[in-house]
């Protein structure tokens, strides 16, 4: 059955947004509508224009016989600090703040809109390299990890602090965690990444950077590849960090337990380069 | 600047399925497009029929002056049962087999295919349910929380086995762990959760249910409400279980370790009424 062109645009942006990532070639959409590949085309031109111009996203079109469409999301960067921005306001209220300087974020890593715009925003930095898989450590990380390889489109896999019996064969590392200087142990189901896989890091804070330097390591124990790393938060660390090249989307510059008082302002991702 | 009606196809369609179980007013987008309600009305009711036509859920209309448009994502009885056939294919492969007879499925929960299904199967469940979070335990069900909190909205809150400086005042309970009848602890923030709220519990894998019953009474402690139970998998239980209300969206009913089989069918959830 043919259907209208107004019809098909809001199949096509249901399915192309469910879709990121993934190449879809013209006759597939030729083949569900019933169309002439050249009315496709036309059809995904507009499409195209519209994810431009809201901001969603580019549709990337490959030309020739076997080619197609992908839909890659894309914040703008003024989209993307506005919404670092409104984050940054949460995360600054100061009943967050908890005995010994610690801030209180669990509640922001269980809500729908911070998860969505950390996912857009990470994804968004890294649209275009390859990645296979991204990689957290248990427990906060995972919402992240979650959300980013959601608008990537591949799977991510879990470090943990100890091995439980369903995750079969383990790697494990150890790793100087910097804030208290000790000897700690991290695994990784050996079946859950492959040799050669491309990986991003991500995780919900960091101070000295010594799990983020674990995963790096755990990452080499498999023969991966490290691509990138981002973290949610960073907070202000007195010495050497274990890892210097990271991306973060907030920087906690001050905790001031004196007057309450918790100063967030958008990371070094939104550094002018 | 007004635009065609295709276009405006694709961006109401996107805002829709990006504000699932929200009330939009038809001012909202008549605003938006510098158009009379009347013909956003006609607008939405074109995407509410493709809505329906591609089994991508129910667009809900609210009349009166008031009124307006909810999405609620709803997948069709057929599709659901197809996704999750092919789910109980990917764990009944054998090299999953773990010593002692347990399952490997931490690949699935990393997987996007799989999640978008558990959450938009689980949301459809529970789609005409008012439900103010979804809670979960650490750390295998919160890609499953997230993934049903996406598509209903909601934030999610994830219960943890050890109380951790970072998650403040915490409340915790001891449960009954039923498949070794010990006493374990378990705890979860005190902020996480306002009395009152109407909580919906998920999980990977359940078997005798103690955890699911120790999230039960955590509930209870919150002076918050249960609105219903869903775990990814369960597997066969000689006694009696500590739950009786419960979804399943898998049953692993066999796991041979002679003949390396593990046999999955589709759980409770899918059984005919």
């Amino acid at each position: 059955m043919k259907i209208k062109r107004s019809e098909r645009m809001i199949d096509m942006t249901y399915y192309l947004i469910n879709h990121p990532h993934e190449m879809i070639s013209l006759a597939f959409f030729a083949e569900k509508y019933h169309s002439a590949k050249s009315s496709m085309s036309e059809d995904l031109g507009i499409i195209k224009k519209r994810f431009d111009e809201e901001g969603i996203g580019d549709l990337q079109t490959i030309p020739g016989a076997a080619g197609g469409v992908k839909f890659v999301p894309q914040l703008k960067d003024g989209d993307a600090l506005r919404k670092i921005k409104r984050i940054a306001e949460m995360l600054s209220e100061s009943n967050r703040l908890l005995p010994g300087g610690y801030v209180y974020l669990s509640d922001l890593l269980g809500h729908p809109y911070v998860l969505k715009a950390i996912g857009q925003i990470i994804a968004s930095r890294y649209a275009d390299k390859e990645i296979d898989a991204v990689m957290t450590i248990a427990t906060k990380g995972v919402p992240i990890a979650q959300s980013v390889a959601y608008y990537l489109n591949v799977p991510f896999v879990i470090v943990r602090r100890d091995s439980k019996i369903t995750e079969g064969p383990t790697v494990s590392v150890n790793y100087v965690s910097g804030s208290s200087a000790r000897i700690e142990k991290m695994v990784l189901s050996k079946r859950s990444l492959r040799r050669g896989s491309r990986v991003l890091v991500v995780d919900d804070f960091m101070k000295g950077g010594g799990t983020l330097n674990g995963m790096k390591t755990l990452i080499e124990e498999f023969e991966a590849e490290l691509v990138g790393v981002t973290v949610f938060a960073e907070g202000k660390f007195n010495g050497e960090r274990q890892i210097t090249d990271y991306d973060s989307l907030l920087y906690v510059s001050d905790v001031d337990l004196k007057t309450k008082t918790i100063t967030v302002v958008p990371g070094n991702l939104f550094n002018e380069s």
